[in-house]
């Protein structure tokens, strides 16, 4: 063989076989996932993403939208983005609801209750941005490395991350789970930050750093709480039901009252609770609850280990 | 100065001098090399970007690939796809077998060796797609978060990692290391699980949440193994030779056998073997072997840290 | 409500009260802000996502600008990106001063300043070539998994991350702290490594993995130090000031001395020393200077704790 | 005002007032067609741009397709291009045909008729391959300046604009004269050269230079027909009914037989028949039949002109 | 020289001497225009394609902008365009007036003028629409092969170059020519009609097919007139000063009364007056007045010329 | 069948059937161009449009290249823009002569015969620059609405039209007639403009208008001279061998020498010669040569017609 072989496009890859083999692959696939026709369709990741940078780009159109707005044109932005991207959310939303409704066998068309979902999700979107607005202003506050509010909205990753979170969560809460989730995922992938969009979240929530944190579905965040990178809310352990399956959706993660603030790496595991105000120092590791107004350090929870402490 | 002197361009950057210092360092740094003339060309991470996103079409073409495709036209487009990405690819292996020829000074043609890395890896390409659905299967039986198998494939960066590491894989035992790292760090850009493409993964993999982690090169891993955000699978020690210089490429990396569950932040370092079954605990820090069904928590490991154990 | 409908587009979204509320919102965070006009401009990501990558370009033309370049053609590739950064950047300098200048209602052009630091930051570009090929030169002696120099640059985030430092750092040190840390964070999406651009580091400064590592804007880092993932030089408290707001800019990280390891997981914290040629353990919490030469682990962090050690 | 004023953004176009004017001007205008209500989509010029560009690639896939195509990827390439087109063209045709039922205040479904033309334009498709393989073979055959009938394919207008028209023609005749027109239309914009799509050319037609050419809706071409720029098969005049209205469709453009030249520039008019293996000169206005085997040129039609020849 | 020779890239352009030579023919084409230092930049002809784009969708937000728009988001749309496009206008008459004025060697600033010329030209787009709507009107009516007259507004090349052409008058009035006429290009390059954005031209214009036409600077047309392909309404000759040099600006072109047609490859020139109602035949070449309802053809206007015609 | 059936995506359009006819097709085209094998690639239309854009802004930068080069960069955008260009041209001159080595049978590498034509191409691009400057001069003072050189470089299509064509011709000349071609098939397209690559121009040549123009392979064209739109300097007739084949290459268009004036519409046929200084008035049919000095007219061409004149 040679290369002037090569040039010609004489690679022989076998396209025919491996196509063959790949079809056999999916088509086992599908039917192992008792669907044995056609898989349904699925939303679509890189339409998400263009829906939230819309998104964005609506609530704060000076900082997240265009750089050249002016007065005289910031509504008609404002107007003209929202339309173009509910529309395309009411159809990511479809295509959860009929992806569900077919693995369900449910018949009928589930564009109504998109549309419902879709309509919701648009009359809260002011409530975002009044509860961003929040989270910008903790931040400000509780980091000395930041200038002004303005700073903490275009760089701070944590600011994505919330932003992301307090849209997929009215998304999950009316019904669109997978496509809140998606969006979960989204931040995640950016900023390292991994919000479960079930959580619930108070005002004025702020993640310093934030690779590396982990909030789980049910867990439930209070006001005026901080969290600093590598901060684990987690589960302790999943409860299986008598055939050895995972049961799903019951609460399991920490609840975390006001004004508590937990360093870097602090891992806190199953359905506790941190009382108001805690400070939760960092690489801490807890699994049971705290009254307000603890201090809770590294010290303090081995020598309680130590003391006759039960294991995890 | 004025403001309308910067309009018409006069910025005065001194580009020639600093288009001369810019060569003279490149021209140093070749020969601090032992590269006197110019340097070879390295593949490049924007093409292999494509390569994966194809990848990912062929193996999963109605999740990953096109939305609309529909029965009639998916094996044409998977087809197409694959075709036009192995000749991709094949130029990619070649940039790094040319590159490594020339580090040796060796001489002659590389394309026939690229072109049979490159037909043996689409050889493999069924098998990879077996292997990843095993993998979905496990996250979402292991996930009580996870709604569906196609909720998993869409939505976990523990699957997106895992289908770059098993692709990357196989092009690193094929002789691509190179580009088999390239694959793998556009994996860990993306997700922060960070895993060497020499790393032996077993079938039903299943990473959660996932930033953080890190699996060494030598890490040998059995199936059904389950593992969370922020563990390591490291080397405890490098080893240099008589001149100082690392040893490279000896096992120095965990082996974590079937069945075994590894929690968030534990770290498991040097050639040691978790037996099969074990659970290893949140937090961890682990530097020697253990039996098959150990349960290891924070405790057991300080427990015995402080009865005499050896540091690290 | 019928599916035909929708396809007419009738799905009265609501999209002029919404449009209402949302600027409604914007004119109250303006007036929260003491900014009672219309917002001035900030930086773009957008546009700085573009300048680094011609700075690397730049810098690196072989590996990291195009990848068919020659040696006739090297030269004015070099100079016609660098020009055409150089002005993009001049113009994001000007958007930080002119926003700052409005802040403190200050007047008077801010062009002048903005020319004369993108001129200086020209200046130093050699001296980034320089740091980044003793970077480069540490990773591959450092790393028993590096096959080449060449590799280590296109492949290592923790080499994404000290570009991106580098180049942040002098224009923080010049008066752009804003545009500084937009690039910060760009590398910081990208790698999951958080450097604040106010940190001062060494040459020959090696990341391995690097995901959830975090160096804060007061830490001060010595020649020939390694850090691994995970690794924090963080502030221990925040001081306020008599009216309980964050005092800012106060030295309050670490100082790493030269020659200087530090493993993965250890987070060392407040303006302590780590003196000269020390290693710090894996997951080792350091709130206090060690001497030169110091090895320090979990284990003598820990008995150190129980002989009475202080509380963090 | 200042320049500096104008920086900030405040240029009082008076967006309002125009958005308001530009309204109800819409409004009037779809009263005035009555259509009250919204008016119904049209065809959009740019997926058909984009189905054109397709379609050529399916003909002539090393030609027009990808450059790197090979003999292992080339159908599935084919099978993929196509399938993505016709579910365009189907939704293009679909468009067409609710629009002009929503003109005719029809209901009910046009998928079922749209899907009918689509499926009959994809069966005829290997019919045009045959016949532009027939006009590319005239148009080597008929220039001089042609080196290989690869060239005539890749360079010549009337090559792209008798693809189009065939393509066209299709449309028109299955009942889809809207995207034909504007499918003719993008070749009239590429090439000068206008030919309605419902005029019928036989096999082996060539058009050289072809700027300028017209050819009408009703013209009639036979087989091996060659024709040069600025030729126009015209209408002489426009019937009126009754109320003065035009009466539309009735036959009013020439009849070209087999073999027959049409020199450059000559004007053809009215429902003539140009008989078989003629040659009309440059220039020539013509306006009555001619037998077969005639030979006009201007000079012959001036001599009858003025020999007592019935006016224009 | 061998091909891997080539791979290797060591083409030898000798680019360091072309670059060179290049740039001293661009030194002396300054000199030569008196221009001895830098050139004055001049509107880009790719913005004002976007412009152009902008503004037939603000005129025609359902058929030349968005597919999807609806009812809610109509608005929006046209308003936000605008905005963006009319800013974008104002920065390319800024660049005209800057050329000009640099021509002539004036100072002080331009930008007010061209502020003052985009708002005016924002004022006068209703009155746009209003015409356009008239010449559709007039193409549907004109047309027996036209079927709505939104089928003309999509397909019709003469529409476009209408658009183009009054949207371009109003700015050659305004004081922006160069603007205007590179906006009569963009029409003149996609259609093949040649309009000068100086002539004046009435309510309910025609231009069927469309090649080869041009109409002159100081053409006056009155309403309802009809052209075809082809058709010139150019000047006679030019007159030169007493130093040879071009008069330019005088009334050269013919002036076209109301209800004129004027059929294919007709020829008008000179500043002579076609009378209001007449008819001129196809290829017709007319170079004096004629009085209304006149009906010119070949005919007629050769024996005129053969009965004593002088010459032309 | 219903509309949900669609959405799932089941058209049935025969793909299978329609791919296998098409290459079918496919193959028969190829034995019947005694390429029994697969079809050598053409140079492709889409780089060589990249390319001529790119030839512009070499020439031109400050028109024609980037809007925002300054005095420092200018050099540094010419040499790299050349540098790529010059590298994508040898590339698809490479294709060309590959081609043509194949339909003969030759074999051997066209590498360095392709370089040697692009290192030449190279050679004369600062005289293609002299004589474009020489031809806007000639537009600016040949047509009285020309304001200024830089409105006809980025106004006129015959400027356009000319630069295509005077880089076409050097490599027509050099012996890449197909790429030349090509090229010119380009400006004819945006233009209307059709000159053949082998057309022989002098300096100063001026278009105005343009449209319908068509200059033939073997024409002959002084300096200084100017033409309209729509005429043709064309062949009389073709010459045929005794075969019946047309006889390619031989001398068949006319020679126009120096300060000839041609108006609108002029046809001009033959090796005929047009005198130096000599006017050819508006739609003037000439097939025979003048003497220097002339001046043609349709009344005196006609006259002569009928004063025994033969036919055409």
């Amino acid at each position: 063989m040679t290369d002037s072989h090569l040039e010609n496009g004489n690679f022989d890859w076998g396209i025919d076989g491996l196509v063959a083999q790949l079809r056999e692959l999916r088509v086992q696939s599908l039917e192992t996932r008792s669907r044995r026709d056609k898989p349904p369709k699925l939303p679509s990741r890189k339409e998400l993403q263009t829906i939230l940078d819309g998104l964005g780009a609506v609530l704060f159109p000076n900082r997240l939208g265009l750089p050249d707005l002016n007065d005289e044109g910031i509504d008609y932005f404002v107007g003209h983005t929202l339309e173009t991207l509910l529309r395309k959310l009411y159809k990511q939303i479809s295509r959860e609801l009929q992806f569900v409704a077919e693995q369900h066998g449910l018949e009928g068309s589930v564009h109504g209750q998109a549309l419902a979902i879709a309509r919701q999700f648009a009359v809260e979107l002011p409530t975002v941005r009044i509860l961003v607005d929040s989270d910008i202003q903790a931040a400000f506050e509780g980091d000395p490395a930041a200038r002004s509010p303005d700073e903490v909205l275009v760089c701070y990753p944590g600011i994505t991350a919330i932003i992301h979170h307090r849209l997929a969560h009215i998304l999950y809460r009316l019904g669109a789970p997978l496509v809140a989730r998606m969006i979960s995922e989204l931040a995640h992938s950016s900023t390292g930050i991994d919000i479960h969009p079930g959580a619930q979240i108070g005002e004025s929530f702020f993640i310093d750093h934030g690779t590396g944190v982990v909030i789980g579905e049910t867990a439930v965040i209070g006001k005026h709480v901080r969290v600093y990178q590598a901060v684990t809310l987690g589960a302790k352990r999943f409860l299986k039901d008598d055939n050895g399956m995972l049961v799903k959706g019951n609460a399991r993660h920490p609840i975390v009252e006001d004004d508590v603030v937990i360093y870097a790496g602090a891992t806190i595991l199953g359905r506790i609770t941190i009382g108001q105000g805690s400070t939760i120092g960092g690489n801490v590791w807890l699994t049971h609850s705290v009254p307000p107004g603890s201090s809770i350090n590294q010290a303090s929870v081995r020598s309680e280990l130590f003391q006759g402490g039960a294991g995890i």
